[in-house]
């Protein structure tokens, strides 16, 4: 989703993309395998250069087509230092929403503890405070790092989606959910918005 | 220490820094707090810029002194895709590494199964073929995204190292630990090397 959303801004709309499906299996085929040895998603090739990971083609495309659509990251050290940290720190929320929210199906049976989802839980929502205090720090209508949508709303926007569709308690992430509410209808992320997040717009999915 | 590469390869060498030990909790300090409200390390300080996810540092570093020292993201969108691409994928590394080396640390006596820490092994040892491949394919004497030292080395290299120091088979890594061997006394590795490492050449450390 986030190379698809970077694509968008960047006014690359002629891409070809294609959405496999997890639960059939499809990102094991020989098609993917081709372009990615770890048969993991997304994919991404533009020419003859193929790159894997999303943070990857999302750097590369913003670096090659930086006066292109929307600009992703500025030229500024202080903004560009922002975003650059509220990127990579998303992976501490993506990977403790992951550890909830697909718990079941990271850990096989017999291995799971009632303790070890509590102890995730309570990570997951010490980490929604963080986020809940960056957002106030910004002010009312601001993106993750400031007035203007950026790199770090590309990478973080798709983690912040699933909190709605796993009835994350609102009142956990008043401010993450206005966010949502209002970038939700931005053009490029309406553009790439996940087939079957349309069809059930509830989770769980894969 | 990724940080530091960057900062020695940059010639940036009168950055001052301070060691702090997770055995003692010193990352839990106040003085760390006050720049990074998750207490955790790197923490990393520019004049009023405060960067604290060691990638986001280092790209910050890159984009802020681009034409002093190494140029570690050359402009050529063939190299850059590739070293995006491998700088990404060491997250796979290194997480695969840690639930191997680290298993007891991270895992609470109790919630332990060798089933577990058995199928870690097995996706360590996956993942180390991958690498392996990459740098066959590159070629003897090369680095990890090509002829040059780049971005993909700097973020990469402190993964490398903990292989040799948990007794991590040569057999199962040859061509990593030859890269290991002649990238470890490059000037700005040798000058960044954490300094408990010195005094205790093997792990486990935390």
């Amino acid at each position: 989703w986030r190379v698809m959303i970077a694509l968008e801004e960047k006014l690359l709309q002629g891409y070809k993309h294609k959405h496999l499906s997890f639960d059939k299996n499809e990102h094991k085929s020989e098609e993917v395998k081709a372009l990615n040895p770890r048969a993991q998603l997304p994919t991404f090739k533009h020419g003859d250069i193929v790159v894997n990971e999303s943070f990857a083609a999302c750097l590369y495309l913003e670096n090659t087509f930086k006066s292109q659509g929307t600009r992703l990251i500025p030229d500024d050290p202080a903004e560009q230092a922002l975003i650059y940290q509220r990127m990579f720190e998303s992976n501490n929320l993506q990977k403790k929403m992951y550890d909830v929210a697909f718990y079941e199906w990271f850990v096989p049976e017999g291995e799971r503890f009632e303790s070890a989802l509590k102890r995730n839980k309570e990570s997951l929502i010490d980490e929604l405070k963080l986020w809940e205090g960056y957002l106030e720090k910004m002010g009312k209508g601001s993106y993750l790092a400031g007035k203007n949508f950026t790199m770090a709303d590309v990478v973080c926007f798709p983690i912040v989606a699933y909190f709605p569709r796993f009835h994350c308690p609102k009142e956990r992430c008043p401010r993450l959910m206005e966010y949502y509410e209002r970038v939700k209808d931005r053009p490029s992320i309406k553009a790439s918005w996940p087939p079957h997040w349309l069809e059930k717009p509830e989770g769980p999915d894969t």
